[in-house]
């Protein structure tokens, strides 16, 4: 199979206008998982995935879930292995929506400030577009040859952006079927730069809260109770406060007891990367690095827990001033675990933190927001190795072996549930700003990350 | 004149329906001032009030300001002293919305828990009900007498919810004309309970501050930048917690240097008044004082300075969850002020304690939002003791003296700019839920507020 590999290169070289107007197809579907307003037009993203891939000769069907649709595809059974790809075909909330540049789900192909063409949309990075890399490597298969490499079959997430709390009991309702592939392929990555590609090995696992606190039984005149009354906005900022140290630590008790120090090995190896501090930092804007005061930026994003608060709001907030003391007060925070740290733990000693803070006429309510633990990937795998090699091919630098800041909970569930080891190989960029406004995914990693697939999908096969 | 008092009252007792209806019709009128979408509404309530005045005698008429409109209106010159009337006709807004039992602008007597009759809508209380109290009572000597018993300026503003700042220059503008009256009457206070009238003497000054803190230029995923990143919602936080101390004291350098302790013989008086801090409490549903640790809920309300968090917000805070670190975070905080405190002062001391709390890669922007001392009204003049004697007159008991804890800047305006002293006269009770969904004005407080006013301008003609 692999001597038609040039042919089905050129194929994907080729067919690179139709391949972008399919992303763009998809990308102008509003599939916000987290807002219920948007329901319907997660299941049109569904329906849309399912149409393409039995138009490349998949067994496609979106399934319904107490949410949104699992797609499930099977492609015919071939000799090697059988990979089972994921991806997640929702989108993150768009707002503060007057800072995008043009409209999130109009995707414009545009040039970026260093001259490269970028595709600008919602959901172009983080996950359509990595999604569609590996569904037009199977199309550029199927065209040349009628087949693929290798079985495969693709499981795609409409709940990844709001807790996929649904995919797991699809996969234990599925798992002896699911379960007969080899490997589990996630492209939700990145690339280490824009010239190296990477498999990333070690993901970093979440818990999700939602605390609203109460104190008053009602709004309160800051006149008429001010001082006497307990305002839930200070209460929330000194609860807030109080979960980071001076040296950006986490002061949750037992917060990091079950996180191991890097080893020498893997630091070493980090070393090699020659990561710039300075430069990340200056992606955002930033300068001084506002984690522990004792570990590298490297060190903090890939190897260490995490306590961020992602949305707070209490009291008047539009225009001008309302002197007004607020009921209620609230904040949603999440807490990146490492490899070792067991989320319901985490949990537990945050509430417990903040019940303890709570005045006795004042209460707390939690929501749970999803929780997942680290993952390590075995980096000695034979699978491993070819889809390496497979990368490197394409990108003519050998690829590296990274950890990731971010989480991707179902890589979790594949091994728990089924069993299987994944690979995370992606193509998005640093600066793709996703969850941001003005996302964008590098034309350059659509067209090599089809071209990647194709080699990788290959390589499995021998 | 006063002979003709008991006709005037029984003329409010006969006319009172046509007076609550007279009132609805103000109440419907949705004049909030700080929401610039609301100004066509401000604007309709100026001119309503003044087409009132007018059928009622005085030469009226709506000011322009460069915000919302001043209402004067001047009485027929008469023996004895000429008093200048002050009320706002502006409104807070309505927000949170849902909490309301009847629509805000559509006013309907209703019936509380104790069986007491009630006007519910926004304003009711403050400060359209009390305005109308006045309004009324000059209307009911009019109708009987043709006249009233001393010269009546009304000065009727629309920005005392939201800053204020166009009235200063208006009385500045017309000084010589105003500051002719020789006493002010302010009516937006509370009564010491439902049995006895007070005036107010001693009235809170504020600081009002908006803060915004800027850290990365853009949103971030917190799985890529989560540590790393500086995040305003933290530092907002921590900014604020850092400004109570956990004994309750606001820890602004300087912040209490100008604050007389109550003197021995305030203290005494105050023990008379039986304050029932539990009782106090209770209204707000809650049982524990949270200010400084050693000072009574009396003293905390009316001569201990606040700093109140009345908004703040950052990140995601819709349905669901967004692992964001935003780019900026808010709050706006306002700072209540006893006698002796310098307004900028205070703000300064403020503004250079966040500044020193800013990171060198984020920013932080101060928007001001008014400032005003705290006033003190001699308790010993002749127009007081006259006012009292009204008071006591209606409602059977011995009228007192308070403080309050509110601010009304006004009181401090008529003294700077015009020389004139304030009697703060209101008919409010502390369960109005004023600024809070549900506000309401007690029947009773409307129509012994109108009658109250009638015998204090007939006590002041003495």
């Amino acid at each position: 199979m692999s001597g038609h590999l040039d042919a089905v290169l050129a194929r994907v070289d080729a067919g690179l206008e139709q391949s972008l107007e399919r992303l763009y197809a998809l990308l102008r579907i509003k599939s916000i998982s987290t807002d219920s307003a948007y329901k319907a037009e997660c299941q049109r993203a569904a329906d849309w995935i399912v149409g393409e891939l039995k138009g490349i000769g998949f067994a496609a069907e979106a399934h319904a879930t107490p949410g949104h649709p699992v797609v499930w595809a099977k492609g015919a059974a071939q000799e090697g292995p059988h990979v089972l790809f994921y991806a997640h075909y929702d989108v993150q909330p768009v707002d503060p929506l007057n800072l995008w540049r043009s409209d999130p789900f109009e995707p414009t192909l545009a040039t970026d400030a260093h001259g490269r063409k970028i595709i600008v949309a919602r959901g172009a990075s983080d996950d359509k577009g990595q999604m569609m890399t590996f569904i037009e490597a199977c199309r550029a298969w199927q065209a040349v040859t009628g087949s693929l490499p290798v079985t495969v079959s693709l499981m795609l997430e409409g709940e990844e952006e709001s807790g996929g709390k649904n995919l797991p009991p699809f996969m234990e309702a599925h798992k002896t079927e699911l379960g007969a592939a080899d490997i589990a392929l996630v492209c939700d990555t990145d690339m280490w730069n824009r010239q190296t590609p990477s498999i990333t090995t070690m993901l970093r696992g979440m818990v999700g809260e939602e605390i609203e606190i109460t104190c008053a039984d009602k709004d309160l005149h800051s006149g008429m109770f001010g001082n006497a009354a307990r305002n839930p906005n200070q209460l929330l900022a000194e609860i807030i406060a109080s979960l980071r140290a001076p040296d950006g630590r986490v002061t949750l008790p037992g917060f990091y007891d079950d996180v191991a120090e890097v080893s020498p090995e893997i630091k070493a190896q980090w070393q090699g990367l020659g990561f710039d501090e300075a430069a990340y930092m200056a992606q955002a804007g930033l300068s001084i690095p506002a984690g522990e005061a004792d570990r590298s930026v490297l060190e903090m994003l890939w190897a260490r827990p995490t306590c961020e608060i992602n949305g707070m709001i209490g009291g008047y907030t539009g225009d001008g001033f309302k002197t007004v003391i607020p009921a209620k007060a609230s904040a949603k925070i999440s807490f990146r675990l490492v490899s070792g740290m067991v989320p319901e733990k985490i949990r537990d000693a945050f509430r417990k933190h903040v019940e303890a803070m709570i005045p006795a006429d004042c209460s707390v309510r939690f929501t749970s927001h999803g929780g997942a633990p680290a993952i390590t990937v075995p980096s000695d795998g034979t699978y491993l190795q070819q889809a390496l090699r497979g990368l490197s091919d394409e990108w003519g630098t050998p690829a590296v072996i990274t950890g990731s800041g971010g989480s991707i909970p179902v890589a979790g569930d594949f091994k728990r549930i089924l069993g299987l080891d994944t690979l995370l190989i992606g193509f998005a960029q640093i600066d793709d700003a996703i969850h941001s406004p003005n996302e964008k995914y590098d034309l350059d990693s659509y067209h090599r990350g089809i071209r990647s697939w194709v080699r990788i999908l290959a390589a499995l096969a021998v």
